[in-house]
C-alpha cells in the first residue's frame, strides 16, 4: 500500500490538515485499499507534524497550489476552512484533479453553483462529504427502505443533537444552525426517503446558549419537510445533549418501520440498586462516524478506480443548502416555504 | 364494595354502554375502591346484557334521564356518542351530578364553552377523560419532567399511530384527525411539557386510505407546537401502523432526556437464524390503556371523595380542541397559527 | 359474580388468610369468572379483617374444619403454613373437596406421597400452585418451545434471585434453599424443557448472610440438571439481588433460542449525563406474579368447571421435591446424584 | 510506522500465516503504534501471498528458524498449528526472543510446563493470546468488577456458543471441547472473577453432531466452577448456535450485576407486522473480536516497550488447561474434581 503505490493506486493530495484532514489522511494511508496520500498542504501544517510525520506522506506543503501543481496527484480532498472550498474546488477542477470536498461547498448558493459548473465543465469527478450516509446504521436504514421493507414511505424522522455547542467564534461564521448542522440532516432526509424535499417549515429558538442567540443564530429547532413522493419528514436539532451525540432516525411506511438507536462503546448493562444502566451514545462525530469516514473514502476511491459516479455528487452538496435556505426563510416568515422559492 | 356500598361510596351512573362505557362500568364495579355503579343507561342497553348482567348493576335504563333523576346517583360517566356529550353534561350539571366526560366534550368550541359554563355555575366537579395521562409510562415521564430530571424542557416529541383506521362512517363524523386522534397528543403535549401551547404548524396528507381523503380528512400528519415556556413540540400521527398501536414520547431538556417505548405482552426475545425478535406493541388502546382507564377512574373517585380538583378538568378538555382548530387552520393556510387566533 | 353465584359457579373455601390466601381470595372474589369464595378460615383471621371485610365473603371461620364441613364448598385453597398442608389435603380429599394446594405439599416426601394417594383414592381434582407457569413471559417461552421454535432443546437456563432473604425464623423451617426457593425453578425446568429431570449436580454456598449459614442453609447456588430428552439445564439462585427480583430464563436449541427479561413497572428510559437508565425488575413475587396468580386460579376453576385435568397436578408437586432432595445429596457428596437414588 | 521503524519500534517475526497469523500481521503493520513485522514464516506462506504482499513485510520465509535466527527480530508471534507451539516457544526463548503465543501452548500439561520453564530461565517476556480479555465488552465487565461495582462477587456466568462446529478433522486433534473451546471461558472466568478456580463439575453431551460424538468429543456442555474467593461460576457451551456467535457474560455480586449482550453489526430495529427484529450477533470470532486482536497486540507491544509484565502470562496459559483437565475428569467420573487433583 503506502509503501509502494502501484499504477492503479489513487494518489491523493489532502488540502487542510485540521481535524477532518487528519481523519482522511490517516484513513487513506492506513486503511483504504488502492489509495495513498502523495501530498498534503496547510498553511499551519507544522501544527500537524505530530500525527503527520509517522504516516510518511511524501510531500508536505504550506501552499495548496503546490498540491494542485503536482502532476502525480490524481485527486484532492478539500478539507480547508469553508470559505476557501469554492475557490479550491474551482482551481482543482481547472487542474484536472478529481475532488472530494467537505460540506458545505460554500455558504453562498451562487458560489456553489459557480463551482459546480466549473467542475462539470472540467469533466472531473466530484464527491461531497456527507459522511453519515456511510454510517453502518444509516446505511442499513436506507438499504431497508430501498428494498421496500417499510413499503411506501410515510414518515421520516431524524434526531440530531450535538453534545455541546461549538465555540461562539465558529458559530458566527458557520452560516447558522440550518447550514452548519441541519445540513447533514437535510442530506439524510433525502438519503433515507429516496426523494427530493419540496417544501419546508421550521421552528427554531434559543434554549442552550444566550451567546448563540446574541450571534443571531438558534440552537434548538424542529423542521418539517415535504417530500416529492408524498412523505412527510421531521428533524429535531439541539446544540447540546448532555448525554452525548444523539443521532437517531426512523422511517415509517405502509409495511412497517425501521429505526436506529445510537452506537455505544460497549453492550454492557450495569444493574445496581438504582436499576439498569447502559452506555451513553458515543461522544461526538469523531467517535460515532470514525468508520463512516473510512467507508466514505473507500467509496470515493472505488468510484475513481472504477470510473463510476460517486454516491454523493456536487448536486447532493447543493440540494441541502437550498433546503437550509428555505428553512431560514420559513423561520423568519412563519410559513411553509417551497424549495422552488429559494432556487 | 359492590356488595354493600357504604355511605362514603361514590354512586355512579354510567350513560352509554358501548366499548368505553363497558370499561368504566367494569372497573367501577370490580376494581375501584370507594365507588359503585348504581345505574347505567343506553338506548341499546340490551346489546350490553351479556357483560352487564354478571356485574350486578342495580338499575338498568334505556333513557339517561332516569339516571340523572335518581337522587342516589352522585356522579355520571358520560360515555355516549360525542354529539350527545354537551347536552348530557349540561343536564347532569343542572341535576347536581358530578361529571366524568369522555373526550371530546363536543366538536364545536362554542358548545364546549357553553357546557363548561353551566358546569361551573352548578358548582359540580367535572373531569374530562384523557386516559393516557394515567398510563404508567406517560405518568412516569411527566413525573420525571416535573421533578426536574430533564432540567428545562427544550423538546417534546410524541408518536401516536393507530394500528388501523376507524370505519369510514366514523371518520366522517369524527371531527377530523386533529380533533379525533391528535387531541390526545395535544393533551399529552400540555401534560408532559407542563406548559400551554401558544402556536401550531401542521403538515398533513393522505397516505393510508383514499377513502379518508375522499371524506375530506387526512391520515398522516406532523404537527409542530410552540409552548409558553419556550420549548418546541412535535407530534407525528398515522392512522395505520401495521405493527400495532405505536405510543411513544420523549422529553428532552437541559439536563437530559426521558422517553418511553411501547408496552408489550411479554419481555420474551426469540432468536432464530433470522435474528432476535421481540413482541409487537400491544394492539390498540383497549390493550395498552386497560390499566390507565382504571387509574383514571380511581383519580376521579378520589377527587370526589376528598373534595379536590380532579387531575383533568373541563378546561383541559377545551385546550386541546383549540390547538386542534389551530392545526386545521395551519394545514389550510400553510403557516404558523397562534392559539390566540382561534380562541 | 360474587353478588349472585349461579349454579355453575365454583364455591371455594380458602384456608389460610396470609399473604397468599389474600391474593387468592381477592382474585376469586373480584377477577375470576365462574368462582366465588364461600368461606375462609384461619386461626388468626381477625388480622385479615381489613382486607377481608370489604370483599364480602359470606362465612369467616377460625377453624378450617368448618370450611371442610360446609357442603356448599366445592373446592379448597390450602394456603396455610407448610407443615399443615398434607393434613388438610388429606382431610379435604376425605370430605370430597377439590384441592388447590400451595407448594410444597410437605417437606417430607413420604408424607407428600401419602397425601397424594389419598387424593387419588378420593377421586377429587388436585392442583399444586406453581404460579410461575402462568406468568406471561414463562408461558410464552414454554409455548414457543412446545411449538418447536427452538427445535430440539439443548440447554435450559433459569435465573432466580430474590431481592432479600426471608426472616431467619422462616429460613429455619423452610426446608432449605432447594426445597423452599429452587423448587420453583425445578418446576420451571420441567415446564420449559417438556422433559423429566434424571440427575442433578449442585454447588451451593453462603455469601449473602452468615445467619443463613449458621442455620445450616445456603443462600447462593448453581444447580445443573440432566433431562430425559438429553438436554442440560442450569439454575442459578441467590437470596439477595439488591436490584430486585431477578426472574429470567432461556431455552436454547437446534433452531434458536427464546429467553425472557424481567418485567418492569414502565418502559421509560431516563438518559442523563450518566447515561441511559431503565427500570429495575419488579420488586418481588407479589409484584411480578400478580397476574400469574390470577391466571393460575382461572386455570384451576376452568379445570373444575370443564372436568379436565388442571395444568399442574399432585405429581407435579412431588417431582421438584425429589429433584430438591437429589440436589441436597449432591451438595453433600460432591457428585452427580440421580433422581432414581432419592425416589 | 511501517515505513520507517524507529529504534524504539518492536520488530516482530510472525510464525504461521493462517487466519490468526494474518490478523496479527495486518494489525502490526497497519494499526499498532510502535511495532512492525520484520519477517514472517510459514511452510505454506505462498498461500498467503495475496494478503501478505501488499503489506510490504521485508522478509518472508518458509522456515521459522530463519525468523528466530534474525537478530533484528525482537519478538515472535507463534501462530502455527498447536502441536508446534511448545517447540517453537522453547526455541524462541533460547534465541532470546520475546514471545506472543496463541492458545493453547500445548495440549499436554507437562509439555506446557516444560516450555514455560525454559521461557522463565531465558528471561524473555511471554504473553499468551487470550483475545477475549481485550474485547470492549468483557474488558468493561472486568473493570467494573475490579472497581467494586458489583461488590463481592457471588456468581460468574459465561455463555459461549459457536455459530457452527469446526471440521471434524479439526475436532479430532483439538484436544476436545474443554481444551479447544471452553479454555477461553475458563480464562474469562479467572479474568472476570479476579480469582482462581479451585474445583470443577462438568456436564457434557452430544446434541449438535453425531460425528463429534463418534470422535469421542462432546458439543454441548455446562461447567460449574468453584473460585478461591468463594464465588461460583457457570459456563454453558454449544458448538452450534444457528443465530451466530453467542458471547455473553454476567457477574453478580453483593452490590449488583454487570452483564454484556452480544455485539451486532448495527443498532437498527426493523418492525413489521411480525414485530420488531434486531441484528444477529456478529457471525464468529473474526468479526466479534477484530478489535480485540488489535488491542491484544497493543498490550503486548506496550509491555515490551515499557518493560512491564503483559496482561496475560505463560501461567495464564497453563491455568485454564488444568481447569479443562479437571472438567474432563469430572465428566468421566460424575463428581466434583479439584484443580489440585490434576496439577
Amino acid at each position: 500500500m503506502s509503501a509502494s503505490p502501484s499504477k492503479n493506486t489513487v494518489r491523493v493530495g489532502v488540502i487542510g490538515t485540521g481535524r477532518i484532514g487528519r481523519i482522511h489522511t490517516t484513513n487513506l494511508m492506513r486503511r483504504i485499499e488502492g489509495a495513498t496520500v502523495a501530498a498534503v498542504a496547510d498553511p499551519f501544517v507544522d501544527n500537524a507534524r505530530e500525527w503527520l510525520d509517522p504516516l510518511g506522506v511524501p510531500e508536505i506543503h504550506k501552499d495548496y497550489k503546490a498540491v494542485l501543481g503536482n502532476p502525480e496527484v490524481d485527486a484532492v480532498y478539500v478539507c480547508s476552512s469553508t470559505d476557501t472550498h469554492a475557490q479550491i474546488v474551482e482551481e482543482a477542477a481547472a487542474a484536472g484533479k478529481h475532488i472530494f470536498c467537505e460540506k458545505p461547498i460554500d455558504l453562498d448558493v451562487a458560489k456553489v453553483r459557480g463551482a459546480l459548473e466549473k467542475v462539470e465543465r472540467a469533466g472531473v469527478t466530484m464527491m461531497v462529504g456527507f459522511n453519515r450516509r456511510f454510517d453502518h446504521n444509516y446505511a442499513a436504514l436506507q438499504a431497508a427502505v430501498a428494498a421496500g421493507e417499510v413499503g411506501q414511505v410515510h414518515l421520516v424522522k431524524i434526531t440530531s443533537r450535538d453534545p455541546q455547542p461549538p465555540p461562539i467564534d465558529y458559530v458566527k461564521v458557520s452560516g447558522g444552525l440550518f447550514l452548519d448542522m441541519t445540513i447533514h440532516d437535510f442530506d439524510m432526509a433525502r438519503f433515507l426517503s429516496g426523494s427530493e424535499v419540496t417544501a419546508v417549515s421550521a421552528a427554531g429558538t434559543v434554549l442552550v446558549s444566550n451567546e448563540i442567540g446574541a450571534a443571531g443564530d438558534i440552537d434548538t429547532a424542529v423542521i418539517t419537510l415535504w417530500f416529492e413522493n408524498g412523505a412527510i419528514g421531521v428533524i429535531d436539532n439541539s446544540r447540546q445533549a448532555v448525554y452525548g451525540y444523539d443521532q437517531r432516525a426512523e422511517v415509517f411506511g405502509s409495511k412497517g418501520m425501521v429505526r436506529t438507536e445510537n452506537d455505544t462503546e460497549t453492550r454492557v448493562i450495569r444493574t445496581t440498586a438504582e436499576g439498569p444502566r447502559s452506555d451513553k451514545p458515543l461522544w461526538f462525530f469523531l467517535e460515532r462516524y470514525a468508520e463512516a469516514y473510512a467507508r466514505e473514502s473507500e467509496a470515493f476511491v472505488r468510484a475513481l478506480r472504477e470510473g463510476t459516479t460517486p454516491p454523493t455528487t456536487g448536486a447532493d452538496g447543493l440540494a441541502p443548502m437550498l433546503i437550509g435556505g428555505a428553512a431560514r426563510k420559513s423561520l423568519e416568515e412563519k410559513r411553509v416555504v417551497t424549495i422552488a422559492e429559494v432556487s
